[in-house]
């Protein structure tokens, strides 16, 4: 019996090349929780096959921009002359529906979304080491030796910043990771704060 | 991979009747966990049977005195004339040999130790509603009117108590709740204020 019925809003974030996306992959593929991606808003244009509020929110420019100034994104980026962030609203309803919403995202846009979303969970992946990072970096084997290098000095620079984060979890193994992050989101629900209110209104504590 | 390598002092408490002890066993079945008990100190004599340091430490009233004008114990308390007490230093031994020390307490002695040990993780143990526990109390069968009333009336005045707490766990089943400790364990050992350390010496954070 969960005290607490809103769901949380789970942020799984670390530095360049850990494995985030695999480890949040693995966390989807596990069985009997109620998961939900964060879904962006974007200014670009679909692309063939995307659907609108499955892939993206698709926006006007001139709507994100009221969006901005309105205080409407947990968190927004501009890349190659487009916008994409979180919209609020969207991740809000899920979360009073009681789902769930997983933001993986990079340290720089998790830190913007812990300033407007104080209840928050926020999960830093770690690699067992550097060598481990490095490598898989290079594996990639897809890029460039200049793009590799600033991946890898991005990561150096977003080592130290974990200390800002809830939680701290190694990607050892994937596996290992994703259901370190089902036990942190089973505890939250637990905690305290989040389930005084159920627990008094329950037992008529006044 | 867990980066705090020091034992979780894990303090399962709730109100009278709540069914703690069953909770608490069901913890200990379950496979895979560096699991202890605390073992309390005592001065009342050795029953047959009992083993010095597997069910008390057995110490004279003078050395227990002693031990309290020291500060070494995280509660005791007096009863029908022999003391009972939670000695620091063997609970402190067996956190630093990285085992998880589990102590069940009524509500009154885990305060007291939640003043002595900031560190800890506190658990309270909710019934599902009122009705529960009070079926539970009577159903033991074994007692007076008088001895139930006034339990009951005990776990009136330790329901309110359950803010004092980190997490609050509702035993629905007995299972589950043994399950979301667990959980709760997992993922306070992944918390940042307890794995920054290692992390920072893993990545050669300065």
């Amino acid at each position: 019996m969960k005290l607490n019925e809103r769901g949380l809003l789970v942020v799984i974030s670390g530095p360049s090349g850990v494995g985030k996306g695999t480890v949040r992959k693995a966390l989807f593929e596990m069985e009997g929780h109620d998961l939900v991606y964060s879904i962006s808003m974007t200014t670009r244009e679909p692309r063939e096959g995307e659907v609108e509020g499955k892939d993206y929110y698709f926006v006007s420019k001139e709507e994100f921009k009221e969006r901005i100034k309105n205080d409407q994104f947990l968190e927004y980026a501009e890349f190659v002359g487009n916008y994409y962030g979180t919209p609020k609203d969207k991740v809000d309803e899920q979360l009073d529906k009681g789902k769930e919403v997983v933001l993986e995202i990079e340290v720089n846009g998790a830190l913007q979304v812990r300033e407007k979303a104080k209840d928050g969970v926020f999960i830093f992946i770690a690699p067992p080491n550097k060598a481990a990072l490095f490598r898989r970096l290079l594996r990639r084997g897809t890029e460039e030796p200049e793009t590799i290098d600033r991946r890898m000095k991005k990561a150096e620079r977003e080592f130290p910043l974990a200390h800002k984060y809830d939680y701290i979890v190694v990607n050892d193994e994937v596996h290992n990771a994703a259901d370190r992050i089902l036990a942190i989101i089973r505890a939250e629900h637990a905690k305290t704060e989040r389930s005084i209110y159920k627990y008094n209104e329950m037992l008529e504590v006044k």
